[in-house]
């Protein structure tokens, strides 16, 4: 299975309908929600392509493009309804499709994850964590239950959970990333330092967050700063 | 200034001379490094770009290509000599380069930061934290020390410091992210949601971690599971 890769093909509109959305428009995606975001709490009710192009910086002619891709929200010379924009975006998200999620390690990552407003503003309920630390089991953070390991299968068949935050050490990650299948997750989203390689039949969908590969890239820019594009 | 994009163009080698090293070849580096380091742990000697190959799920004529850039490391039939390219990508990345930086932020995230090991595998020392919190401030955490942001400035005449670990409140970046490039620092690693604009003459990189971005792709992914590539 390729991780941190995601095929371009085919995806399907707000209708169902089979429509010829890239990858990369879909991964744009959530940068149009984080500003959308940001306008509504601004206050403002509409925007045109140019206003948000600027606010973004790309060009008015990608945004009208990427957002086309959906059914063309816009109406000419009139600009998006900046509501009804951030509706659909939400929708194609998956925000406010009930994702229920678990921690996997309750150590220093994953209690900063736990409290972090990230996964409400995005949908995604926090049900429980887990650990192997008796210490630590039993305990509460963020008003979630910190729960054995040994509890997880019973968990998962009581209250169904869709995705799995990582945060465990990277030795066990493999043993739990098959545990977690077997109980019916669905995604994981990988913060150890491994990359996970599951079988290629696993139904399961993998993004792996690489905090130590964004500090080396920009470790690289700072010792070879004449490589920098000086136009941007 | 455009963020979380690289410009392509000229690098220089490990000699000083410009060569066509693309951004994505350099964005490529990082999982060089982790896999390396792994077969170093392992007591691994010597790869071969077929085994690298199947370890990375990465082509071998890719690997070969991307390694080639740097001034061909292997050698026909003979494989590459791990500890070699290793201390080659270390170079490059600037692993040893002695990069100082400091977190703004001793919240639930800067704190998981400073405990964990990736800056010292990466080369970086930790050498400030900062924060406005009263309560935080004397205290340390990771054996670094929280002073007050009043203390920035006099603690950068003091230790120069090359890069500021965002994890303060998006209200406040863009101020202090000023205050930074005032104070000589050269580099931002931002974690948080707001991208940084910074004025096009300010001499400055900045790496945006957008995690939620990363958690929406997941999100779509799970609500579009038809969407998936089967075949990888």
């Amino acid at each position: 299975m390729r991780i941190n890769q995601y095929a371009s093909g085919a995806d399907r509109d707000l209708n169902g309908e089979r429509t010829n959305v890239s990858q990369a428009v879909i991964r744009r995606l959530p940068r149009y929600f984080r500003y959308l975001r940001e306008l509504i709490r601004q206050g403002k009710m509409r925007i045109s392509s140019s206003e948000l192009s600027s606010m973004m910086h790309v060009t008015a002619s990608q945004i009208r493009q990427d957002l086309n891709c959906f059914g063309g929200f816009g109406q000419q010379g009139y600009g998006y309804n900046v509501n009804y924009l951030y509706a659909r975006i939400c929708e194609l998200l998956g925000v406010g499709a009930g994702i229920r999620a678990i921690i996997i390690g309750a150590g220093d990552l994953g209690r900063a994850l736990v409290r972090s407003p990230m996964f409400e503003k995005r949908g995604v309920d926090i049900v429980a964590m887990f650990d192997v630390n008796p210490s630590l089991i039993g305990r509460e953070v963020g008003g979630v239950k910190i729960r054995s390991m040994t509890e997880l299968k019973s968990f998962c068949e009581e209250i169904p959970v869709d995705m799995a935050v990582l945060t465990l050490p990277k030795e066990s990650v493999d043993e739990v990333a098959e545990l977690l299948v077997e109980n019916g997750v669905r995604g994981l989203w990988n913060f150890t330092a491994k990359e996970l390689t599951l079988s290629p039949d696993a139904r399961v969908i993998v993004e792996n967050v690489h905090l130590g590969d964004s500090l080396m890239i920009l470790n690289y820019q700072l010792c070879n700063p004449t490589d920098r594009d000086e136009t941007k």
